[in-house]
């Protein structure tokens, strides 16, 4: 199997910007992308590509295949998935809190395919064991969008219940979970960025806010 | 074992006020409660308590005790915690996306405490084996408050990960989920408040927000 993370640096995660400026939300998903990567490795997936549409965003040293493509995020990944003839696992860069765990969990379901909701009806993970005749469709509510092409497929499928796996960070509030249930170098990025006491997140990030 | 389920019907959940109506909210939170209390019952807890401030908000046909404390949240929780003499699952009542799996999962934890953390880094469930001794601090950064309590208690903790048994229900776009997931009476409730197709969701709800 293969792992694929759809990452963009530039300008990153603008719904950030009342809270972080720019280069800081630039730093902010450069080790996301870090923690997601090295909680892939240490679950033992070997092979991960970042998709990209500009390869000079990812660190030389990260130890992953990087492949670029202009193509906007669905097109891209589906014509990646048209090229990968193994399981595939379509993990976003913008999950920190998630743990090797949960990556042995999902890639060891006998279902089909398996899911990971997003907050607000996006999907944050997708594990497909056969890519050959699936597509996505990100964007919107792309959780239930994903259910239908599965079930208009009759594939079988697992949705994955788990509150750090299911929380992608988009919005200043979701910086608290950052801060509180954060293992990597994104959760001790905020912590100094925001005050190392977590049990005043939420309190300092609404003032900001 | 049994489990106690704080709950205010009047006015309840004003963050809900931009897109229902009082009494729709008042509605709302009387079908969440029923949700929690019959996922406690499939999940074969026999003693359920609520405690209220107003015995009248509960209906007759519930088949639950009805305990009345006009305290706030905190005092009447340590209150009732120091007649207790057997395992609380303290479960608040906006939680309709939990399963009875969870709260099976949940208390037969080999911990001496399983907490379940909310959103923004609150509480959402707290299973104590050992009342005695115990108490409890809501509202602010209660995880992390009742993480730090458990710790100078000297006790054993597990801090059980679930998107659904995480999401309580208090602003606009939780609703989105209540009708994704949303399994029980309140689910259908939002369905046909806010349309049937979940798949609009964001966008509708967003609009009215």
């Amino acid at each position: 199997m293969r792992a694929v993370i759809p990452y963009k640096k530039e300008n990153a995660k603008s719904r950030l910007s009342s809270v972080m400026t720019k280069d800081e939300r630039e730093t902010f998903v450069e080790l996301m992308l870090k923690d997601v990567i090295h909680t892939l490795t240490d679950a033992g997936v070997q092979d991960i590509d970042i998709l990209t549409t500009n390869a000079g965003g990812v660190a030389d040293d990260a130890g992953v295949r990087v492949i670029e493509d202009d193509a906007d995020l669905n097109p891209a990944l589906n014509s990646y998935l048209k090229r990968v003839d193994e399981s595939v696992l379509i993990i976003m860069a913008d999950l920190p809190l998630v743990k090797s765990e949960h990556i042995r969990q999902i890639t060891s379901s006998p279902s089909d395919v398996v899911i990971v909701p997003g907050k607000g009806g996006g999907t944050n993970m997708l594990f497909i064991k056969q890519p050959k005749g699936f597509y996505v469709k990100y964007y919107g509510s792309s959780f239930r969008t994903h259910c239908m092409i599965v079930n208009d497929l009759s594939r079988s499928m697992d949705v994955y219940d788990s509150f750090l796996a299911s929380t992608d960070i988009d919005e200043p509030q979701d910086l608290i979970e950052v801060m509180l249930h954060g293992h990597g170098l994104s959760g001790e990025y905020i912590r100094q960025r925001f005050g190392s006491e977590a049990g005043n997140g939420r309190v300092q990030l609404s003032m900001i806010d």
